[in-house]
């Protein structure tokens, strides 16, 4: 077991530093260590296969999961996203619907004997734009905040959100399915309700509950007492969000979502060294956010490639998520904005969509994996190509509507 | 598992909270937090019973355990403690054998019929005083750097060095006498050759391959690449003392020991926080130290002291734990030293304690545990008594010395 971690450390540091010096993300060096190290087997090292089943691996993997879903809730401050207005939320919606619907056809056109949960799957894997990738390009261009960067940036967390909606729905139809009740829009919808309602409920009382605790917190000494805290309600929102039939990275999400520096600041003022929250899980977050990440990768089964129909099927899926997003530019209302821009900021799928298929490959429809071998290699290569894709495009269509306009377009 | 963990987390930082604000160290109060959750079912409430069990606890408890140990290796000076001279070292060879022998003969006098390295291994439980406790009163009271104060930290430290050896050495012929090999004075000394050989070359080979390995690391650019190779180390020095033969633990102290300031430096200038390896792991710990010690107290049966003979063998291991170590006192020769103050400090039992008696219960020797419930019960309520009597009596005799004297004790 501890060999296997120091082998996934030691994997994910040197592909995600091989990937950083050929400026493409870090994540993806993390995913293509751990494809390294998951098919070792097919140069005849069988070592490692065991591996990519470890439930003390997977348990690892799971909680990385949990503490990035929080820190990304962190980094969000709800009153400044409703403030970012009604483009994000339309780019952001037009961005969800149409590579779903586009990822639905593909699947159903390469797998017409599945069932359409099975299709609907696959399509919530395109949803979610990799909110880092983007903003990395941004920051690296000095226009996070322009009127562009700021439609991008709002309309990837909101789709964030919207794929965890769009999660709990099918994940709530295929148990559904198992049990013998058919998909009806009154179960969609009261599954829609569900997840709305656990996100508001889970913000509402945790913003008042957080904050009285903060507060009652502040009155006892002990070291270490904020991440203590914090920690404690990132895993009871995420148990919550569980038995309330979500995934528990909902509940993460809402964990960050809820903690606000206003919150703690008598607890950050008593540690000696004033950290943050961000700052104080950023460690946790580099221990285990690659293990989940190069299982992620140790999950695919290169030889699924070789399979008849796998390869094209990968394209199809790239195309149709590449191509959706595009759709975005359309729901940009603002003035000021390069719609192209927008389309092509969207593009690179990352962290949610692993997310999504690892929960897939992990439920089962009638006896058989939801996501399967070669559907979740489909997956996570689609994710890899957007992600190699997007980052030089959006550089350049960046570059060159800044020369079109002089300075950058000004804000709302 | 999230809600559990939650629970594992409060649970701590109440029982912290209550033990802090009462003047007792933290770990009591993880531990008794620990000792009612694990026995609510007393009450008739078993929803927590699974967790005694738990392999996903397990393996995050045995993880915040590595942490711990890797931290302690992280604060010694290798050089420095070679400076504490020869006091320290006899010290704590003589507070090694004598509780351990006590040990021994109260093992013996109350469970006759069990087998000899049974008797060993409760002894073994004795050795290792708790350096953070003696540290933290010795530090609220000035005499950390007095003479006294120095016999004790250097003498509690190689304590640990010495248990962790007379560990090694009690696992190796517990599973000799499960392969039928009777224990012989050749065993085991190509056991201690073996521990003390793992530590030496661990450490020389450490500190060599950390210095380079640092400074290649050094050119790659990468956030998070100090802790991520700090951790590699940590977990592969730990898979390796496993397939050595020792506990996992032993690697992991040996990884703090060779991993000294300067050679990350580099590194660590590079942090935009300039955070040390001690800063960057103690969010870790924060996380997963008090779920190991949680984990102790629920595998406490509080029934097993209703058992004939429990209460009075808890006792009589105290009274062993407590007069062994005052036989320290003798192993002084530095001038100006309390020796009645030496004696008193090297009381308290606690972490490496506790981790023994957790081996020492998953070890079985011809079909049963080494060490059984009513054992276990007995060994943590030990530790939990010297760690409760130590602090006071510390305090006052380290007060009345320095009445005695004026002023603190020359230094050597």
């Amino acid at each position: 077991m501890f060999g296997a971690l120091a082998l996934v450390l030691v994997g994910a540091r040197l592909g995600a530093a091989l990937c950083r010096r050929l400026g493409l993300p870090e994540v993806l060096g993390e995913l293509l260590a751990g494809i390294v190290i998951g098919n070792l087997g097919l140069i005849g090292l069988h070592a490692a296969d065991a591996l990519r089943s470890s439930p003390g691996l997977d348990l690892l993997g799971q909680i990385g999961v949990l503490f990035l879903l929080f820190m990304v809730g962190l980094e969000l401050d709800l009153s400044q996203m409703m403030r970012v207005g009604s483009s994000s939320l339309l780019v952001a919606v037009v961005g969800v619907i149409v590579p779903m619907a586009l990822g639905f056809l593909v699947s159903r056109a390469f797998h017409p004997a599945a069932p359409a949960v099975l299709h609907a799957f696959v399509g919530a894997t395109l949803c979610a734009t990799s909110v880092g990738i983007s903003a990395r390009v941004l920051a690296e261009l000095g226009r996070t905040d322009s009127a562009t960067g700021r439609v991008v940036l709002g309309a990837a967390v909101i789709d964030d959100l919207l794929g965890l909606i769009v999660l709990a729905v099918i994940a709530g139809l295929i148990s559904g399915a198992n049990h013998g009740s058919g998909p009806n829009l009154a179960a969609i919808g009261l599954m829609v309700v569900r997840a709305v309602a656990f996100l508001a409920g889970a913000i509402a009382l945790g913003r008042w509950g957080s904050r009285h605790l903060f507060r009652l917190a502040g009155r006892i000494e002990a070291e270490g007492l904020l991440l203590a805290l914090a920690l404690a309600l990132l895993f009871a929102l995420s148990w919550l969000a569980g038995a309330a039939g979500l995934a528990p990275i909902v509940g993460a999400f809402a964990a960050g979502l809820v903690l606000e520096d206003g919150h703690y600041q008598q607890l950050r003022d008593r540690d000696p060294r004033h950290r943050s929250l961000h700052q104080l899980f950023e460690p946790l977050a580099t221990f285990l956010v690659p293990v989940f990440f190069v299982l992620m990768g140790m999950r695919v089964d290169l030889s699924a490639f070789l399979a008849p129909g796998v390869p094209a099927f990968t394209l199809a899926l790239t195309v149709a998520a590449v191509i959706g997003k595009q759709a975005c530019g359309l729901g940009v209302i603002a003035p000021g904005v390069d719609r192209i821009a927008v389309g092509i900021g969207m593009i690179p799928r990352g962290e949610v969509g692993l997310i999504f298929a690892g929960i897939g490959a992990g439920l089962t429809l009638a006896g058989r994996r939801v996501i399967d071998g070669p559907g979740y290699a489909a997956v996570v290569a689609m994710v890899a190509l957007t992600t190699l894709i997007a980052p030089p495009l959006f550089a350049w269509r960046l570059r060159r509507s800044a020369e079109g306009r002089g300075a950058p377009a000004r804000g709302r």
